[in-house]
C-alpha cells in the first residue's frame, strides 16, 4: 500500500486550495469572509453501511463530499472548503485513489470549494469517509429548521424516493436502471438553491433519511404540522415504472434515504416570487402540501384521506 | 444499543456550546470574531492502531480531542470549538458513552472550547473517532514549520518517549508504571504555549510521530537542519528508570510517537524573554540543539559524535 504521505502529496495535493497550505502543515488556514457567519457540517459515509461494498472509487469520493454540500445547501450556505478524513483498508491502491480523488475534484468543482486538510489512517475492514465541509452566509441569513408557520407552502426539489429504489438495483432486488442507481451514487446537491432559500425559505432541510423522517424535523422544531400530498409527490421516469408495476414500492418515495433533495417551506405571500427565482435555476421544485398548525407530518392521498405509513423513516443507524 | 438520536441528546447535546445549535439542527453556526484568522486541524483516532482496544473510553474521549488541541497549539492557535465523527461499533453501551464524553468534556473544559457539532454513526469492528478542531489567531500570527534559521535554539516541552514506553507498558513488553501509561492515555496538550509561540517560535511542530520524525517537517520545511544533543533530551523519573536498566529502549526517546509535546524554535535574541515568559506557564521547556544551515536531523551524543538514528520515526500508518 502506498504510504500517508505520498498518498497526501500525489492524491490529495492538487485537490487543496491556499487555505490548505499545500497539506504539508497539518492545519488550515484562513481569513474568514467579513459579515459572513460560518456554517460547519459534518458526515461520516461507511462502506458497507452508507454505501455497498462494491461502490466505485469516484463515487465514494463524490458522495461523501455531496452529502455535506446537501447540508450546506439547506441551510442557504455557500461552500467554502472540506476536511477530509480518510481511513483506509490497505486494499486500495493507485488506481483506488485516483479514482477516489477525481470523484472528490468533480464535487469540490461543482460546489466550488476546494480541499482545506485532513487526516489519512489506516482503519479496519471498512473503508471510512469522514468529511468537516465549510461554507458561509450573510450574518444573520442562516436557514433554520424551525422558522415554518401555519400557512406556508411545502416545496420539494427534483424527484423523490430514486436513491432508494437505486439501491435495490444496486442489490438486484430490482431490475437495473441506469438512471436511478446513479441517483444513489451520485447525489446531486442543490448548492444552487441556497441562495433561494436564504431569501424565501421559512425552514428547511435536506433529505436525507426519507422524506417524511427529514419533515419530521421541521415539523418538531417548528411545533408544526406538514400536510402532504401523495399525488403531488414528484417522481422520476425509473420511479413511474416502478410503481406501476410494483405498487409496493410506493412507502420507499416517501420513506427511502439518500435522495439528498431540499424540503422547504415558504410563505404563502412569497410563492410568485420564489417560483419565479427556482425556474431561472434550473432545479424542478414542486409545492407538495402546506404546513397547518399541530404536530407531525401526514400523507394524503387524492382523496384527502391520510395514509397510513407506518414505516416512517430510514436511519442508516 | 442505544439510537442515533439519544445518543446526541443525551451525552453531546451538554457539551454543545451556542454554535452547535443544540445539535439538532445538522450544522454548526458561527461569527468568526474579527481580527482573526482561524485554524483547522482533523486528527482521526481508530482502536487498535492509534490506541489499543482495550483502552479505557474515557481516555479515548480524552486523548481524541486532546491530540487535535495539541495540533493548534503547535500553530500558535486558541481554541475555539471541534466537530466530533463518531463511528460506533455497537458494543458501546450507555456506560461507554458516558465515560466518553466525560472525556471529552475534560479536554475540552483544559481547552477552553465546545462542541459544534458532527455526525454519529454505525461503523464496523473498529471503534473511529474522527475530530475537526478549530482555532483562532490573530491575522498573520499563525506558526508555521518553515520559518526556522541557522542560529535558532531548539526547545522541546516536557518529556520524551514517555508515551512510547507507556504504550509498552501497556503492551506487557515493559514493567508497568502508572506515570508512563497515562502519558498515553491522557496526552497533556500544551494550550498554554500557543501564545508565546505566537511571539517567539520562528517555527513549530507538535511531537505525535517522535521527535526526529517531527523535528525532519520543520528542517525540511524550513530548508535547514536540526543538530540535537542526546545529552540534553528531558527524560521523566519513568524514562530514566526504564533506560537505566534497558538502555535498548533509548531508540524509544527520539522516535517514540504520542508525546504531543511541542517542539519549537527560537531565534537567539528572543531567548532570554521566552525562557522568562515560559517559567510563568510552569511548563517545563528544554533547549535541546540548534538550527543549522544544511538539510536533516542529526542527534548528538555528549562528545559531539553523531548517533545513527535509523529507526527514525513512527509512523501510525
Amino acid at each position: 500500500m502506498v504510504g500517508e504521505f505520498e498518498i497526501i502529496e500525489k492524491y490529495f495535493a492538487p485537490l487543496a486550495g491556499p487555505e490548505g497550505l499545500s497539506l504539508i502543515d497539518d492545519a488550515a488556514l484562513f481569513n474568514p469572509p467579513e459579515g459572513m457567519s460560518l456554517v460547519l457540517t459534518k458526515d461520516i459515509s461507511v462502506s458497507g453501511v452508507h454505501f455497498p461494498l462494491n461502490t466505485a472509487a469516484e463515487a465514494i469520493g463524490w458522495r461523501s463530499l455531496a452529502v455535506n454540500l446537501s447540508d450546506l445547501a439547506a441551510k442557504g450556505a455557500k461552500p467554502l472548503g472540506y476536511l477530509l478524513g480518510l481511513g483506509l483498508t490497505g486494499r486500495e491502491d493507485a488506481q483506488w485513489l485516483a479514482d477516489f480523488s477525481s470523484g472528490l475534484k468533480k464535487a469540490q468543482l461543482f460546489g466550488r470549494c476546494t480541499l482545506f486538510g485532513g487526516d489519512t489512517v489506516r482503519t479496519g475492514e471498512r473503508l471510512t469517509v469522514s468529511i468537516t465541509a465549510i461554507g458561509t452566509v450573510p450574518v444573520g441569513k442562516f436557514v433554520t429548521r424551525s422558522g415554518a408557520q401555519p400557512g406556508d407552502v411545502i416545496y420539494i426539489t427534483g424527484t423523490m424516493g430514486d436513491a432508494a429504489l437505486g439501491l435495490a438495483c444496486i442489490k438486484g432486488t430490482l431490475k437495473s436502471d441506469d438512471q436511478l442507481i446513479s441517483r444513489f451514487t451520485y447525489p446531486q446537491p442543490r448548492v444552487a438553491m441556497a441562495p433561494l432559500l436564504r431569501l424565501y425559505a421559512s425552514a428547511a432541510v435536506d433529505i436525507s433519511d426519507g422524506l417524511l423522517a427529514d419533515a419530521g424535523h421541521i415539523a418538531v422544531c417548528s411545533n408544526v404540522a406538514l400536510k402532504i400530498d401523495k399525488a403531488r409527490l414528484p417522481l422520476s421516469k425509473g420511479a413511474h415504472t416502478i410503481l406501476a408495476k410494483y405498487p409496493d414500492e410506493w412507502p420507499q418515495i416517501w420513506s427511502g434515504g439518500d435522495d439528498y433533495e431540499l424540503l422547504c417551506c415558504v410563505r404563502a405571500a412569497s410563492v410568485p416570487a420564489f417560483e419565479a427565482k427556482v425556474k431561472e435555476t434550473g432545479i424542478s421544485c414542486t409545492s407538495v402540501g402546506r404546513v397547518v398548525a399541530g404536530a407531525g407530518v401526514y400523507l394524503y392521498d387524492g382523496d384527502g384521506l391520510q395514509i397510513d405509513t407506518e414505516k416512517q423513516g430510514f436511519q442508516h443507524f
